[in-house]
């Protein structure tokens, strides 16, 4: 493979909650997504989804808190709590989970993004 | 899990090639490592290693060519192939591996460090 370089892949598309994989490891994805507004209470019964703030903040709201998250910095939402990430400007993420995750999990939303959407 | 802020993990250590737990998903780990000089040529059997790096600049020497990793770049070194890293200053790196993978692989060297080491 080349190396990657994230301000390059991010100059390759606009859209919101809509994951770009820049990457494989074994059966994991590294994926690329910008983010924008609010997304969708949803949750992945099978896997543990780690969040990499590239540029930004964002929240990820729980049944219990909301945890802020800026550039820098990280967290990883265990499989099957239920979370809603959010952000009040664009920000801009690497998500790291198994190949096949959908990014609405559970829940039925026409925010649900394509697999496999390589950059 | 609390968030993981890396400039606040970088600072509980300074010693190098010697890989410290931050965060887990499934069964991966995500590591923070400070590395500078040269490394040993190993590979990794069974696994994909991920390098993302956080500051400063490294290189990834393997048999056919060297890749040249700055702030923001990111590589995968397939499972089985022979790399020697290195950084002529120091450089800081996230790893992603799954958990129990020795930083020296299958080479027999006094910079292999203790495993499951949390910040």
């Amino acid at each position: 493979m080349a190396k990657v370089n994230f301000t390059e892949k991010l100059s390759h598309f606009s859209d919101h909650w809509s994951p770009k994989v820049i990457a494989e490891m074994n059966d994991y994805q590294f994926k690329l997504v910008k983010i924008k507004g609010d997304f969708v209470w949803h949750n992945h019964a099978d896997t543990d989804e780690a969040f990499i703030i590239l540029e930004g903040s964002m929240f990820i709201e729980l049944e219990d808190e909301v945890i802020e998250l800026n550039e820098g910095e990280m967290y990883v939402v265990p499989k099957g709590v239920n979370h809603k990430p959010y952000a009040l400007e664009e920000c801009k993420v690497m998500l790291v989970e198994p190949k096949g995750v959908l990014n609405t999990g559970n829940a039925t939303s026409n925010l649900t993004a394509s697999n496999d959407v390589w950059i």
